[in-house]
């Protein structure tokens, strides 16, 4: 309800996530969240014919699992803000029409969860919805084929690529007030920064420069620091892109401490062949619903900024020479 | 700020479209809108290497004409949000990335004009924001290459093919009141629907039952009619979706008459060889923000619904066999 300085939004009123869930792909299961992920599937086309629809069958499965265990009726909920990284968001769409509720497609990348996050807040917050559900999703083999190589072509990955997270992460944000549940306070819509990263491999590199930009935005505004918080996630920046975001801030002189975490970086294992670590919409959007969310839920932490970071780059726009632009929108939470 | 039935959303406080602009190609500039076109380029390429490249030109000259003629500063913009049918929305994100400012990007493909309009209303009227940047914008050429064919594979067009539009086009939307300026009274996010329709070149049959299922939520939601509007205008339908549409509301009983128009149909006249009109993101955008935003200004027009319709599939979900989905956002206008 309140602007602070330029990008930064204050919630008047509570926005609580009452509920959050998630469901992975068996790689991210057997990674090192493993015990926060009870939800998984081991084969990744999920049954279906193709990777595609296994992101689709993915995604559905993931709101049902969370609207049954939860007793929660669709017909509750005013409204559905989801995206994910297929073209035309897909994936999504599709579900939104299985869901039939009135739907608002985002797209921002692997920012996307956060971008559905932030806008749900500001309808509550404005009295126009009571339970928005938001959603964000990802899934490895259908990303591969679309972004850069079909899985049948056996490309070497290069040391600085990430790899992309099977996973579907979906929230419940509410008007009413939940005991132990997460509170949305402010928001941060982040601007497009490009920072010259032409190779598409390289995604940490490409998106740091754009979490570094919204989170140096952020403490602007609100006039916070980072000691302020008990947690501060970035996206999908990977080993190599939370440096550089480390560094760029340090260069700004503002110094991150053992109080940060990268969701892409700690999603796998050095043991598990993903390079710098997990990328795609669905890995913030899991790490935050299986992990950070429960972790807020046990009063573990109490006060966390989540910053999704998306890289907005097309194929053809690569093909074209162009470098590659990205945003981060940041949600700050209180236990 | 007040919810009504399912699906619809009434402001409590003004919420103004101060300035609305649009620039097209040369194709639109000689249909039957030419007089309230002003703004057109002639070569199809903008003096760019690419039609993407064209693309973005055209949508960073609309906005960056729009802004210089009535001497609006950037920086008082608090946020930007807008859409195209580009993968990734490279138009709108690239775009962006050029005028620093925060950037929320929303994808409902050929709905995004309507879709953005919506949600920067909400984001006034709750207290958020003060001015608002919206656009959405489509290309011809590089839609007809990502979507169906490259041009120089000289396909011959279905009869019941539409004609992208090449346009760009972009509203200012404030808190504050400005004389004769239209505001937005209401608005109605859709639900993705789909008839099962395959052809991806028929896409008035696709996206004509979400119009459908709007507009008619819409009516229930307000207890209002088509009688209470002066003008009622779909997105992109086309001459074939058009009368879909008409034919869907009659079998619910609801006869619209000469107060209907389909922006699509309207843009290109009979000797062009649009088939059914035109299409793409970018059609109801421009016929809005030229034609109909300047009739409310006049005040010939003063009651008028707004349904731009975007059909949601990719090229993926299509040659895997999936039937097209849907979707309609609605806006009210008043003058």
């Amino acid at each position: 309800m309140k602007k602070l300085g330029k990008q930064t939004y204050e919630m008047a009123n509570p926005v609580t996530i009452s509920y959050a869930h998630a469901l992975v792909g068996s790689k991210e299961k057997n990674g090192p969240l493993s015990k926060y992920f009870k939800d998984y599937f081991e084969d990744d086309t999920f049954g279906e014919k193709s990777f595609e629809k296994a992101e689709r069958k993915m995604l559905k499965t993931a709101i049902s699992d969370m609207l049954l265990a939860n007793k929660i009726n669709i017909d509750d909920i005013d409204l559905y803000i989801g995206g994910d990284i297929l073209n035309q968001l897909v994936s999504s769409n599709f579900v939104a029409e299985e869901l039939q509720i009135p739907f608002v497609g985002v797209y921002s990348a692997c920012s996307s969860v956060t971008e559905s996050l932030a806008l749900a807040s500001t309808l509550i917050d404005g009295g126009f919805c009571n339970r928005i559900l938001c959603s964000a999703c990802s899934h490895f083999s259908a990303a591969e084929r679309q972004y850069r190589f079909p899985l049948e072509f056996g490309n070497q990955r290069q040391a600085y690529s990430q790899w992309t997270v099977t996973g579907a992460g979906c929230m419940i944000v509410d008007k009413k007030e939940s005991q132990n549940c997460p509170k949305i306070k402010r928001v941060c819509f982040g601007k497009v920064v490009d920072y010259g990263v032409l190779d598409l491999a390289n995604m940490g590199a490409a998106m740091a420069p754009a979490a570094a930009d919204t989170i140096m935005e952020f403490f602007k505004d609100t006039k916070t620091q980072p000691s302020d918080y008990d947690l501060i996630a970035t996206g999908d920046l990977g080993k190599l892109g939370s440096d550089i975001f480390r560094d760029i801030l340090a260069q700004n002189s503002i110094v991150i401490e053992n109080n940060y975490i990268d969701c892409g970086h700690m999603i796998f294992n050095g043991n598990q062949e993903c390079m710098q670590g997990g990328s795609g919409a669905g890995c913030s959007a899991v790490v935050f619903s299986a992990y950070i969310y429960q972790k807020m839920k046990q009063k573990k932490l109490k006060k966390v900024l989540l910053l999704a970071t998306g890289a907005l780059m097309s194929t053809t726009t690569n093909q074209q020479g162009d470098a590659i632009p990205a945003v981060s929108h940041l949600i700050e939470l209180e236990a």
